[in-house]
């Protein structure tokens, strides 16, 4: 089946999902996103693969070219994502280039692969002594993106080819690491394994591949604890500080740490694990409550890309990297399959609409690799990086979005709201809306039959309304859970929420000293940011929005098409008094003057897609 | 003569150098200081250099010992830098053992020496083949500060043995490195040694050293232009990509672009170029606008040690290391040089009364490396570190103090306040004061004779008076500049200088967002802070400080004696009303509750001596 996480058979797991060839969107706000994902963004990240060495490195690995290896040791990942995120595209889309190019990947990566099951281009023919040598080479983390694109080869288009390609080197694996005599009793460096090996295990029933996954998280934390690492490196950078269990924050390299955590999640899936569950549970609750950023986006600090203090968001330094805002919906992903809590979801969506959003422009050419929530006019989205994880990411995440939607397993359950059509097991469904853009949802029940129908009220949905062909449904709808109508359901039934789309401001916990004095707009799923290309020229740091002013929505043809948000706001007058001061006696002169501005703020997804400019998501308020 | 940086006959200086040694400390906040450095410091800084084999890589390139060179390979540093703090030290105290050690040193380093005057010790015998392969492998600052030591060395103790050293391998540099055939023409990795060679070629009169210092600066920015650096090391990290004339603010790693910058005054101050002087003073303004902690705290980033953007001031996560304040006020001494300009003597108060003396403990014993602004107590100075900067500069900036209180040159000038006796130039004084506790100054003039005498009014001190045998002195005291009565001084003349040391309450600058509706208390020089031992264990974090409440310093005898500032404040409910949320809605449910605390604040400089518990500088106030 086309499940982005095929947890069908997990004995574990409270929700059942829906292949992606079940969903079949027809909205205004993702379907379009997904078409441009194929038709621009995997064209054109293909080309940067060729362009700039990546399918040479493995051209040469194989001996079809001469020459050295070149560019980032872990470049061959970007290859095996992009393959992922083609093979998730042609679940739902007939696309012949992208097959062919697919079909030429696996050849090429057949014969890349050595006699024993390796397949790493950097430590092919003479540098093959290097293997395993050294935890931060990256091997099996590309080890692990091949499976992940291998499994949704196999799953999407039903060839075998590249899951013996996985499998070979899985059984590789797992005959090099482990607790027993002559094993590497150490885990990789940059998590990703474990979650594809889990995958592995679902896809082919080897139980080794799940033992395997298990290794490499029980192996976090005993093997080096304490030992220093080079330069500012520390232990806890690739959470090798402490074993999971034993945790109770997010820690270190964020994509690291997420990526463990989705591991951890899906191996929680396949077998209980009390003390690792209650680990894993601690540490989404501390990220949760200090070191997430409104958009959803996560790793505070650059250079490090790593975690930070509670309350630790900087705004303009912002690291909040593409890939981790990926990496939060995939572990919150697993994290709804284990337990059904619609916080999960909650947090899937802040992150899809805002942090997975922003990191792609608009033309889906260039992306962010950093997402901060203030900029000076610096940062601009590049067609690709040295570095060039978040490309292919956002390209999975677009691909695989219809597996997000809908969950199975004890009635039907619609997580994330979007036109189109589903096939729920048994049940047909066809949901109808403008979401993001407006909070009515329709959804029209095809099929008879007595099952509960499980709708996500967001969190933020205060107010929430919810009918049964036009009378109220008489159920609880709770703002952060499912409403649940159970009944005997009659093919053309409409089921109708009403998800309240009024402005929010929201403040920051007292703890988050910088957003003090501040807000940030949001409505429906969707945050606010100013850029200077909307408010005149002028300076979004110095913008006051005063308490009681009205927020209108209005709608604009504003970059393609947005919903953008207005009120009558004033600008302060930034400098006067100061004279290039940095600090002066607080009350010494009077406060700056205001002069009074129309404010226009734009989803922050849409942000930098103009000119270069200041942008900012926290606004100053009124209120002391 | 015994003065830190020799302008004596610098032909741009307006000011002239007092020799350490015709400075007589006799008060009770730095000479207390000064002994401990001796006593307690630079003793277990040498056993430090012992145990951690800093002396032993010196014997084993020497032949001495047997063995591989170990530890990071800038650790010979570390030893001269030791030398240089033993050497100014020694100018005002007698002290045996440290002589000893001294000429151990100068000895060792002689059989370290190779036959063409190379002395480093990581590329000797079998690795001779990488001499200056590698511009980060730190040969030239390690060779920087080897001649700032031999020319401290020279100045205090009168031997030739350490500058004959340093002439042998400047003269190997110079044949290195320049535009001619043949020699490299790349400036090293991380500046130093351009302010070394130029206060080298004053204590030998060799022009080719100065030639040298000005290669080494007009090198930088034109070679590597645009050149990619490894991993998240880009061109602007060590100030290689852009020539200082053409930069107009302060940028990458702060400790390189401050050598740098006081490499750039040196040169400056031997011969003009006004495009570099006008590059040098437009960063300085740009620091000064936008860069600079209250503290004098300077480069925001950790991990990348480097200046951030305009107003990027974090505060928990602010880098300041120890070192860039040193080097801050290195700088800003050969600034003070070339101009007489008091802003540039302000600066080096706030510098060594907060982010240089934080580094050190009250004991004397362990060093911060970085010097935040808010803590939640995680943070302990440390006896050492793997890489050691740190500790022996914080020691050459207290060996050294005299050297920076007093000028000559068209009059005596008086830059910093402290009791003791001073010959400048012809004239003796004494100053008696308990500054900076108080701000009564009283100076003594002992010698007569027409010359003007300049106290310097620092910029905080609005309403300062100035006397001179109890009648007003008639002659404009302005905040930021120095008072100057010029009369026929007669042996016993007494001139008092009155500093308000009223408690400022400052505010931030609104670019700095983070600061946001909070103060910083500041009292004569001292900033201070609120450590979570002298309120009943609160956060400070959530502290509010009433606009109108009054602050009153108070005498104590806490940590050693102190005056600490007292106030009666509020401490807010942090959580009341949040359930563990990051964000809410604003006004969704009432402020947080209050109740009434007693504040007591302490100065910056005390911080974390004892045990371990938040730390805050900036308070909320109750404006908004």
């Amino acid at each position: 089946m086309t499940a982005v996480v095929d947890t069908s058979r997990s004995p574990r797991a409270r929700l059942r999902p829906v292949p992606i060839r079940s969903v079949r969107l027809q909205d205004g706000f993702w379907e379009p996103r997904r078409q441009l994902n194929r038709t621009v963004s995997l064209r054109e990240q293909h080309r940067m693969l060729e362009e700039t060495g990546r399918f040479r490195n493995l051209r040469v690995a194989a001996g079809l070219e001469r020459g050295a290896n070149s560019g980032k040791i872990f470049n061959d990942s970007d290859v095996h994502k992009w393959m992922e995120a083609a093979c998730w595209q042609l679940a739902t889309d007939e696309d012949p280039l992208l097959v062919e190019r697919v079909d030429a990947i696996v050849e090429l990566l057949e014969q890349v692969q050595e006699p024993d099951g390796y397949l790493f281009s950097p430590f092919v023919r003479g540098l093959r002594g290097r293997r395993w040598s050294d935890g931060e080479a990256h091997e099996l983390y590309c080890a692990g993106h091949l499976f992940q694109a291998a499994v949704a080869h196999h799953r999407v288009l039903g060839s075998e080819r590249a899951l013996d390609i996985a499998r070979r080197f899985a059984d590789l694996v797992c005959a090099t690491f482990g607790e027993g005599r002559g094993k590497l009793d150490r885990p990789d460096g940059h998590p990703e394994v474990e979650m594809a090996l889990v995958e592995l295990y679902r896809e082919t029933g080897e139980a080794r591949y799940l033992d395997q996954a298990e290794f490499q998280i029980q192996a976090r934390g005993y093997k080096r604890l304490g030992e220093p690492y080079a330069g500012w490196i520390s232990a806890d950078y690739n959470q090798d500080h402490r074993p999971v269990h034993e945790r109770d924050r997010p820690e270190g390299h964020a994509v690291r740490d997420l990526y463990l955590m989705s591991g951890v999640a899906d191996r929680l899936l396949e077998a209980a694990d009390p003390e690792l569950e209650a680990g894993a549970l601690r540490i989404w609750e501390s990220m949760a409550r200090g070191q997430v950023y409104v958009t959803g986006g996560v790793g505070v600090r650059d250079v490090s890309e790593a975690f930070g203090r509670d309350y630790e968001l900087p705004n303009e330094t912002a690291y909040a990297e593409t890939c981790a805002a990926v990496a939060l919906v995939m572990w919150n992903w697993r994290l709804l399959q284990l337990t059904g809590d619609a916080r999960y979801a909650d947090l899937i969506e802040t992150g899809l609409y805002n942090g997975v959003l922003s990191g792609v422009s608009l033309d889906g050419r260039a992306y962010f690799y950093a997402n901060p929530l203030a900029c000076d006019g610096g940062l601009k989205r590049r067609p690709w990086y040295l570095v060039a994880c978040c490309p292919p990411n956002i390209a999975r995440a677009l691909a695989s979005l219809p597996g997000y939607l809908f969950g199975s397993g004890d009635g039907v359950w619609i997580h994330q709201y979007a036109s189109g059509e589903a096939r729920v097991g048994e049940v047909e469904l066809a949901v109808s809306t403008a979401y993001p853009w407006e909070g009515e949802v329709q959804v029209e029940v095809r099929s008879g039959g007595r099952f509960p129908l499980r709708l996500r009220v967001p969190g933020w949905a205060e107010g929430a309304r919810l009918s049964v062909n036009g009378a109220d449904a008489s159920v609880p709808v709770e703002p952060g859970s499912y409403a649940v109508v159970e009944r005997d359901w009659r093919a053309g039934d409409l089921v109708q929420l009403s998800l309240p789309m009024r402005v929010r401001r929201l403040a920051s916990h007292p703890g988050l000293l910088e957003n003090a004095s501040r807000v940030a707009l949001v409505r429906g799923p969707l945050v606010y940011c100013v850029e200077q290309a909307d408010v005149g020229g002028a300076d979004p740091r110095f913008i006051v929005l005063p308490d009681g002013a009205p927020v209108e929505p209005v709608r604009s043809d504003l970059l393609g098409g947005l919903t953008v948000l207005e009120a009558d706001a004033r600008l302060a007058v930034p400098d006067a008094g100061w004279d290039g001061r940095l600090y002066r006696e607080a009350g010494a002169v009077e406060p700056e003057g205001h002069q009074p501005l129309r404010l226009t703020a734009i989803p922050y997804f849409g942000w930098a897609n103009r000119d270069a400019g200041r942008m900012q998501v926290w606004l100053r308020s009124s209120s002391g």
